[in-house]
């Protein structure tokens, strides 16, 4: 055989094993499927699908590690270069250049080879073991970009900005608090054990497993029915936390490039700088690009063509991501909030169809690549070529996050009761608590790289965390609330009717102002926020009434005009009135089955102008309620409650 | 800064890069959709989308070949290996070992680089032009899978099956004779030009090239409802010719490989084993694969939970694909397969919502990757870095399919027709001749293994062909309707009812064995195929009527129950009775609207054991119309047709 055609072999091996992996990772993911659907149909609780993949992933990683053999491929070549050819950075490819093949008339044969990764040294891997080891990029560019946009495009917005203030206090300053906590006990564990640790691999490594996870026991809590207040603060806090994480390792690698050794002011105020600015980036592309779909999808009649509509919603979306990565941004964080504006203002500008295709498209995606991250998890155990395992380390870091979580959850909790109205139960907080879930976030940050010491022992223990929290206490959540009596079954809002504030303020400002509460001044924000998103951004970016027209002062009519749609003069598409946050929670996860006549229900009449303003922002777009604890809920979610407190229109 | 750190940053530029170009990628892409949009809102019809992708496309790749600069980022490092180190084959990766590092408390640093591909000595590319340009494995393992599977999902089985005989003539026996013919032309040529391009070469460049390409033409066709012979004849050649194409240019590199030099008797019959093999073998594995699914969608009830019943589905029919490559056959051709078998039984089983989910999310994926990939073969006119432009070359390659479309068509054609009742009409062959676009799959074919100077003279001359075909053909396929004078605004089915050979020949054999016609032996074993399917198949794999137990012999009863569900017994369900090929043709681009109606009226009344078995048959599975041309439509396709035909029920 010449050379060209050893050549043509060598591709098409390494193809070969390439598509035996992928299809031996598809063969456990159906494993899992069925199994799931075996649990559902058997009404088994005691593992939860995330474990479920990871469990079947570490038996596969393991067959793949112990049975395969390093020798059936080519060997990797080893070569030393010397420092002088990079003399500022390594080279991202390289060609080598095999000289001239005496049978064939060609002249010369170049290999090129890419730029992987920074590897251990020595290290002889099986070509299957090669291939199952996926380039971290692939989590974050294909797989975590879509659980994120679904988790912020399925938001049950509603109960979300009713707690918003407790959700934020928990995600930032519980994340960093949580980070502080780990960090420190690190320190100073390592230090007894004598492990090469630094102070700033201590905090990147506290920022990395602090972020939650959000799939688990969300998934459980949605199955149970479980009170929506807990509900929002796991599932808020677990969502926001992982931006923050991000953000926060990111800073942390940005102050140790500044700062060396020791603590230095102006390091730790330039990664300040860094947090907030990624941010603040991060939700300015997010929410820009939502907008800006809203625009589109409003403006055009694009709605006309479901399947060309729903490629540019999935498409912007999915740019939202590439957008904040270029400018060197964090992608995911950008993600959420593309997500979140999409569901508030876009979809209401949606067909009928298309809104239903965006919604199982994101299910189904989501529903893929979380399976699969958890089952990639599992395989890694075994198969990843970086990690190093420290059984003192291991434990070190499971006495850290515990006592983080503890100095997050319970000092957070206490203060935030001394403002609520309505306390954070302790039953409550003990399940947050216990709802401290590491997964894929986690281990997606501690594998993206893998050069030093430091980071090898990071990633082994992350894995180990994630491996336990997720069967473990994924496992006994159900026990575990049962243990806690904190109420399941609970119906969408019943929680709202059952206790004694029920003040309908309905969506305008001026109701508001009239509730004075101790925190007017946050109140006072919030409102003002509130008033503007109903009177010019859901007038501007969707096809809901009211109109610019009816909203903006006199002196603008004519743009406001320009602004309106004939959609929006006539009103009379009746899925345009929809309350679109309804429909969100209808949706999520197939569950709430027997609301789906609350969308028809709550269909305004045609407008006319005769009618009072606020009764109309009442009727219309009411899902902007972006209040707090003490706010009630809107006229059209009452409808279709069971029992006494239903049916009170 | 330290070493780590340049390789952290060295890391960070390469992915800024990625996210810059999959950006840019994105958003010519929502260019496209929005330009499509406007082209339909304005029933503007002269450019079709995937001519506009390309052009978009082009556009990009100027900009970004002549307008970065090359040396923006680290050069790539030129290695010159002695042959010794690889003495059977080229090593798979390549590990850099940096040496200690100074500055750090680390002992070595290795970097890793993976075989990416054979290239052209000596070429220096900007960052941005390489990150454009992506394996051709991503075309192979992401957007082809789609594209054909969904071919093969959506296919309008009636037509194709009606129509079978002339399909497969000019699938296989056209595109052999195509890749004859080119090949010769250019042979012939080539020795003209005293271009460097051997006889294997010529016939390899003859198979991929003769791929035609299903996308344009047949979206206007659809557009147009162009007459369903036509319509059937354009599809199959085109869907089946792709997989032939394939799989000839693999028996042909199979031939070389045994044949060095000149003819030998035994390197042909090798190749022409692989031929068979590759075919039958992916056939094997797509059927198998789709059948299995069938059952687990049949003995599960897993269509309680329609998310994981889309997930199993969508799963299943990509493990397909990795199932075939990882064999070593063609994964592309066990994807159509499939697709067809999942449609013909797997569809009847789904929950009416995985119907609409799995049916909606192919017809997105199969948008988004025809159109990217015609948005790629537009930029990688400029920047594919492995080209080599020849004007005589690329003439010579136009010269040659124009006579080699023009024998594979007319003589075929005529061929054809004396066996065929029912006529090719010459309107029917002119147009035929003219819809020989050449698309992905030649495009893919021809980058896939850019090792030698002729396979670069391919790659130059397939862009050229693929441009000018789709955007010129493409674009004169409205004007060319008009021109031949066929009839276009045709309803389903309209075309069966005028002619005369209306014998309604229901399911049994003993109906077809007592329509004689000369064609009888192919007519028996298509027949017996057909009742084999009815009988067998279809009550083994889907939950249709008649049962397993209804239809097989008495000795078999036990083992016929078992294989009968409780749903297919009661039959209670009126999904599964709708004709799934009638759902095809509904949804196919969302154009026949107004017949979804069929599906509902063609339900059966439970069934009665009284009634005879044959009228059973009639009514309930009726897709399984595996006939010629001769054989006419069922029943139930009759009740909706509009005019003095229709209503004869």
């Amino acid at each position: 055989m010449s050379v060209a055609m050893e050549e043509e072999e060598q591709v098409l091996t390494v193809h070969k094993t390439d598509s035996a992996t992928i299809l031996i990772l598809l063969g456990i993911l159906l494993l899992t499927i069925l199994t799931i659907w075996l649990f559902k149909h058997r009404r088994l609780r005691f593992v939860h699908e995330s474990g479920l993949s990871m469990i079947y992933g570490m038996i596969v990683g393991m067959v793949i590690r112990y049975g395969s053999s390093a020798s059936t491929e080519t060997p990797e070549v080893m070569l030393t270069g010397n420092r002088t050819f990079h003399a500022f950075q390594p080279p991202s490819s390289l060609i080598l250049n095999l000289g001239p093949d005496e049978n064939s008339t060609e002249k010369t044969h170049s290999l090129k080879y890419n730029l992987w990764g920074i590897v251990n040294e020595n290290e002889q891997m099986a070509p299957i073991v090669r291939a199952v080891t996926f380039d971290p990029e692939f989590f974050f560019n294909i797989m975590l970009p879509f659980i994120i946009f679904e988790a912020g495009y399925s938001m049950k917005r509603r109960h979300f900005f009713r707690n918003f203030g407790a959700i934020m206090t928990y995600a930032f300053i519980g994340t960093t608090i949580s980070c502080c906590v780990v960090g420190g006990i690190m320190y100073g564990l390592t230090r007894l054990m004598e492990i090469k640790f630094s102070l700033n691999d201590c905090f990147f490594f506290g920022a990395i497993i602090s972020a939650t996870d959000p799939v688990t026991v969300l998934a459980i809590f949605s199955d149970l029915k479980v009170d929506v207040d807990l509900f929002a603060f796991v599932f808020g806090e677990s969502v926001l936390n992982d931006a923050v994480a991000i953000v926060l390792s990111e800073s942390v690698e940005t102050y140790g490039q500044y700062a060396s050794t020791g603590f230095s002011a102006n390091a730790f105020f330039k990664s300040l700088g860094s947090f907030v600015g990624i941010f603040a980036g991060a939700f300015a592309i997010g929410a820009f690009i939502g907008c800006l779909t809203a625009v589109i999808s409003k403006f055009t009649k694009i709605r006309d063509f479901p399947l060309l509509e729903t490629a540019l919603f999935f498409l912007m979306s999915y740019s939202t991501f590439q957008a904040a990565e270029a400018a060197g941004l964090t992608g995911i964080v950008a993600v959420l909030f593309c997500g979140i504006t999409q569901a508030h203002y876009t979809f209401n500008n949606l067909s009928l169809e298309s809104k239903q295709r965006t919604k199982q498209l994101f299910e189904l995606t989501n529903f893929l690549a979380e399976n699969f991250v958890f089952l990639y998890v599992g395989v890694s155990i075994f198969t990843f070529h970086a990690q190093k395992w420290h059984a003192g380390f291991i434990l070190s870091t499971f006495l850290a996050i515990i006592v983080a979580r503890f100095c997050n959850i319970y000092p957070l909790s206490l203060l935030l009761n001394l403002g609520r109205r309505k306390k954070i139960k302790s039953s409550f907080m003990n399940m947050m608590m216990f709802s401290g879930l590491r997964g894929a976030i986690a281990f997606a940050l501690s594998i993206r790289n893998t050069s030093s010491e430091a980071r090898r022992l990071m990633v082994s223990s992350t894995m180990m965390v994630v491996l336990v929290t997720v069967v473990i206490c994924g496992g006994f959540t159900t026990p575990m609330l049962q243990w806690l009596q904190i109420r399941v079954g609970v119906e969408e809002d019943q929680e709202g009717a059952t206790d004694g504030s029920s003040i309908r303020t309905g969506g305008s400002t001026i109701e508001i102002s009239q509730v004075k509460k101790p925190r007017d001044a946050k109140a006072w924000l919030v409102a003002q926020w509130h008033s503007f998103d109903v009177r010019f951004m859901k007038p501007f970016l969707t096809n809901c009434r009211p109109t610019l027209m009816e909203t903006s002062p006199a002196c603008c009519m004519p743009l406001a005009r320009l602004l309106t749609t004939d959609e929006q003069l006539q009103g009379s598409d009746p899925t345009k009135d929809a309350d679109s946050d309804i429909d969100m929670i209808i949706d999520h996860r197939e569950l709430s089955i027997g609301e789906d006549t609350i969308s028809t229900v709550s269909q305004t009449k045609p407008y006319t102008s005769t009618e009072p303003a606020s009764q109309a922002y009442r009727d219309d777009c009411a899902s902007g309620d972006l209040g707090m604890g003490q706010r009630e809920d809107h006229l059209n979610v009452r409808v279709n409650l069971p029992g006494p407190q239903g049916h009170r229109l």
